[in-house]
């Protein structure tokens, strides 16, 4: 089925209210797609467009209210959401602010308290003035950070939302197959990168958010590139790397093929790859935290070295490309099962090039699962 | 060629910085994709990760300078800026903050003036709470609005920018003239919205960032919600609403297509469309104004109600599917050489459902020019 039954929604609210009243807050104001689609189930394309805000309004004892651009109420109205509010955005005078302003004070007492995520991986979706008119209208009501609540959440997958993940992930796997098909030595790269959208819309994505990758002798000098037409020569190693959306969740993972016989360096550093994913994947449960498999992987890469410039090996994954936690030695989220992980090892070679790896995993109750087929043993082939 | 050369980017910076200096702004800085790539030329699909807050500063009197985790150094190193700072993100302690604020310490003098865009179809991509930690590490300086810079600057289009839209809008072209290959009776929505995607692709598309559209008997009763498997069936009206990328700047517009014969209440709702944005575009001219245009469609279609629901007939279009200004009634941008826009009609019908159309027009000189073929008189039939 696309979506969720109302009962996934209610269970998202009943969570969130019971932790905003631990933290004393009246209710959370959301403004960005994942926030508002969490809470809603409202998935549409329509986001890619800047120009009008878009507001969920949790409040601690009731159900969710939207207050939205009226181009947006029938899709709304598919939805669970009863209470929603609408104007014609774009309206140059008051682009929603009363409106939303009229229901906060409405749902929230004189001196009490409104959570907006404020913290890292977060932003808030509405242009500065109107955040300053909204605060203006408040009266005695304050706004707060969310005390995390949103992250908190977020963190921790229903079976409904990981069976989401694990089939963009099947989808990518599929795609990831079929890429022999599409790449041989003389297929320039931005026609690779082409044609394995069309794969990936092939094997089911709805869409593909994100598609970055690189090819070279023996590595890659980039990983969040736009392909160039530089064409693939014998030697290179192909590195895609993708974000298939299904139903409105992500896959993000990697794979690398080798332009003919790999060299032995590039097999012996593809292999350190699988090894430093295997061991993290063998330590991943409940319990350990996200630093800790941060340390057994840098062990395995850099010998405890500390990591590289891209800052993390491995991160969440769901509602969007990436989410909380990140693998790095200052994340101590505890690992629960429902967590779904990236696990990202990378190298950097002697000859400057990198190669990358990345693998999706599920924290379960007795370990982890993976979510992505586990890339082979050896670095695949493509006869050049 | 891809991207653009150096001068491109002077020229930018060049008009901003008399702008600011009329405005007595000591520098502009940036946080989003759009304005990030405005400056610098650095394009890469990697903002679909939230994780990470990008920084551009753009100096009155010097060159920019961009602020940014260090897993984009190599691709920033490409552009044509030259002074790069990096730190290690994501990073608990200090996400980019104090980088940012001794950037712009150094280059604005004590009680001077910091634009940060925070009008309509703006944010600040940054969470709210380094948001208040950088304004408390700027001693006596102080953030205002930008003066409306960016609007003013994005809203022209070089001559070099409008020939990557009209590219985009090519491929598109050709996209929509292969959508019978795709779209017969039985085919699912959900197909059809693949398929499409891959053909986009294969006429060049980088990415297809966008895709809505609907099918029904006689008209859809959506225009942004994601497809449902339903098969299409003869009598329906088949819409798709794309914006494709190419070498990072939009397309937006849409096609119709009838399966089988259109009923004559059909076909007069399509004519009249047609009709709106032929005696629109025949108005668009520089001196005019974005209300002016509205008031032109809106007497076509509804005899001078005043609109609907969707909110505009019409938008702005360049790095993103949608920019300033607006056909509304209270957008008083007068058009100007060099703006790209949509004209965008659409009808309720009275068995409540809809009919859209959508052009993409740049004004010139001497009056518009169209940047996507203009659709056929006729609603096009399928074969059904």
């Amino acid at each position: 089925m696309s979506g969720f039954p109302a009962s996934e929604f209610e269970a998202r609210v009943a969570r969130a209210q019971g932790l905003m009243e631990a933290a004393n807050l009246d209710a959370l104001l959301l403004t960005t797609e994942p926030e508002v689609r969490y809470f809603t189930g409202y998935l549409t394309r329509f986001w890619e467009s800047p120009t009008r805000p878009w507001f969920v309004i949790v409040p601690v004892t009731s159900a969710p209210i939207a207050v939205i651009p009226s181009i947006g109420a029938p899709l709304m109205g598919q939805t669970w959401v009863q209470d929603i509010r609408t104007w014609r955005s774009p309206d140059y005078e008051d682009d929603g602010v009363s409106l939303v302003a009229d229901a906060l004070r409405a749902v929230v007492p004189k001196s009490g308290r409104i959570g907006v995520p404020s913290g890292l991986e977060t932003h808030l979706r509405l242009p500065l003035n109107s955040w300053y008119a909204l605060q203006a209208a408040m009266d005695d009501r304050k706004f707060s950070d969310d005390a995390d609540i949103m992250r908190r959440l977020r963190l921790i997958k229903s079976d409904a939302e990981v069976d989401k993940i694990a089939t963009a992930c099947a989808i990518a796997d599929a795609a990831f197959a079929r890429v022999p098909e599409i790449a041989q030595v003389g297929t320039p790269l931005s026609q690779v990168f082409r044609a394995f959208q069309g794969l990936c819309l092939q094997e089911g994505a709805d869409w593909v958010s994100y598609l970055a990758g690189g090819a070279g002798p023996g590595g890659y000098g980039d990983i969040i590139a736009p392909a160039t037409d530089t064409p693939l020569a014998k030697g290179d190693v192909l590195m895609l790397d993708t974000g298939v959306v299904r139903d409105g969740y992500f896959s993000d993972f990697d794979r690398n093929w080798s332009l003919g016989p790999a060299a032995p360096e590039t097999a012996s550093a593809y292999a350190r790859l699988i090894e430093a994913s295997d061991t993290t994947f063998a330590d991943a449960r409940p319990g350990v935290t996200a630093a800790d498999l941060f340390h057994v992987m840098d062990g395995v890469l850099t010998g405890g070295a500390g990591g590289s410039d891209a800052g993390r090996y491995g991160h969440g994954l769901g509602m969007q490309l990436t989410e909380w936690p990140s693998l790095i030695p200052d994340d101590h989220t505890v690992l629960e099962p429902g967590m779904v992980l990236t696990l990202e090892p990378g190298l950097s070679l002697e000859t400057g090039k990198t190669l990358v790896h990345e693998e999706n995993i599920v924290i379960t109750d007795s370990g982890a699962r993976y979510l992505s087929t586990p890339a082979p043993r050896d670095i695949p082939v493509i006869p050049a």
